[in-house]
């Protein structure tokens, strides 16, 4: 499909309902681009089709369930971690290191040397310990952070000190300094972060949303943030995407907010290329694909009624 | 002694002639106080003098070089090491992470997804590979980063990818995403960041100094951060501290500042009290001490003309 939604086949254009594609790559280009919707109408219109590739971790958008709906196999890429966990880690050394309070005294031109808060020895609650959070793990760790994984499986896994079910949120969040939210949005995980959640939090605690916007409850956030516990919340997903010009987390004095940028590391589109190319190989040979997720999990996240 | 400098000893006071102390703890609470002085001053009219734990890392200042002519063992500290490493990840990864574009579209409610460099990937050029260089080495290389360590023994060391000699230092500059002074300062590494240093540097390159101001050519950084190689000086000491108010690296575009403050994380102390108890101990079972200092290494640190 050439940039402006023709499909060209030996040089010339072929109509949507005769492209018949077999195998889809969304990439990220694709993703919000105007031609991206033109590209998932032929997929969705193939009788042929039987594999996507995604450029996307999560999959609850309407158009992965209706992939699998057809029989064909979904996988997802894992790529955006290393540039989320730098951002994570980027954004929460800076809340930690004072980061305003030496711009603006650099601004003023102030000589003062301000004692800051390390990350060693501080405690950090994972939601979600997949691709994401085990990246955030190794790095928190090598600053001498002690990191409890919350996973579903619940099992041992080496760059976690603990790893607890999510049933045991509640027992290991009053001694949390730092809270990452890195799961995927789910009819399980929607709201998951409300007034209650919150007000179990610890004081000076961090509150970092890297999974989805329908994981928190906006409006209880807001009112935990004006009464200061959390201490920061770094949020870089909405409910509403783009987030409304008028939303209070704009200009709230607690919130470090990103466009849903955290994923958009120089190195993403060569490792999302690489595997594509690396499971287009394997589709090829008739091997397993690599990040095949099982049409009932697609199928659960997509029958969310709200906002992704 | 008691903050006003009297000395006391059984509940009575003490003449500073007659303290004769035999060992001394320059904590980080009297470095820069008003008692420092007298402290100082007692420790150096002892002739039982046996023994001095600075919290410093460094040990160019006078008052070293006196402990060691006296025959007093001097022992140094890098309890700040961790902090430190804190310090030069968060700074580095803000400015990779383009932290100022993003806080200007946040303070205007613009949504504008931005890609950002990765440090996945990037090349360290640490240069001083003693504690601080481990450190932080040990967290750049979590990230992802190749790390060339430079030491003078050049010996391996298993937080370094490479490890090379001072005289290598040309070859790797070249390469160098992130280039790292933490070495201290010396006859031999007094401004060792020169014009030609700086013109060997990568384009889009990081300049970190933690180390010591006197180890930079100040007006040949300034007139390499005019031309934009570096691409951003990140200085945390200064040949003159405090920083003059009217010199040129305050506003300098290129510049991230912070006034000697690297070393100020909440753990310092709690690090600093346990590694002098730890020395406490093996003093009085006459074991050997940890962190001793060559006297010839403090002598020849002594002999520099200029600021610390």
């Amino acid at each position: 499909m050439q940039p402006d939604g023709v499909i060209m086949r030996n040089g010339a254009p072929v109509p949507v309902d005769e492209a018949r594609p077999e195998i889809g790559w969304l990439n990220t280009d694709l993703f919000g681009a105007p031609v991206g919707r033109d590209y998932m109408v032929a997929l969705l219109k193939s009788p042929a089709l039987r594999w996507v590739q995604s450029a996307a971790a999560g999959f609850e958008k309407p158009i992965f369930a209706e992939v699998v709906r057809k029989g064909a196999i979904l996988t997802t890429n894992h790529s955006h971690s290393i540039g989320i966990s730098e951002y994570v880690l980027s954004t929460v050394l800076d809340h930690f290191q004072r980061g305003p309070d030496r711009r603006k005294a650099q601004a003023e031109h102030r000589w003062a040397p301000t004692p800051y808060r390390e990350v060693a020895g501080s405690n950090w609650l994972i939601i979600g310990f997949g691709s994401i959070g085990q990246d955030v793990a190794r790095r928190a760790r090598a600053f001498g952070a002690t990191v409890v994984g919350v996973r579903r499986s619940a099992s041992v896994h080496p760059l976690a000190d603990v790893t607890v079910s999510p049933e045991q949120i509640a027992t290991f969040l009053p001694e949390a300094d730092v809270v990452v939210m890195s799961l995927p949005l789910s009819s399980g995980s929607v709201d998951m972060v409300d007034a209650k959640f919150l007000a179990a939090m610890k004081a000076a605690s961090v509150f970092v949303n890297v999974g989805r916007g329908g994981l928190v409850d906006e409006a209880a956030l807001l009112e935990a943030l004006d009464r200061g516990r959390p201490e920061r919340a770094i949020l870089d997903v909405f409910r509403t995407e783009p987030l409304q010009p008028d939303s209070r987390f704009w200009q709230h004095p607690r919130v470090t907010l990103t466009p849903h940028a955290s994923p958009m590391g120089s190195g993403l589109s060569a490792r999302s290329d690489a595997l594509f190319l690396d499971n287009l190989g394997r589709f090829l040979n008739g091997e397993t694909l690599v990040n095949a997720v099982s049409a009932s999990e697609v199928l659960a996240g997509s029958d969310l009624n709200i906002q992704p």
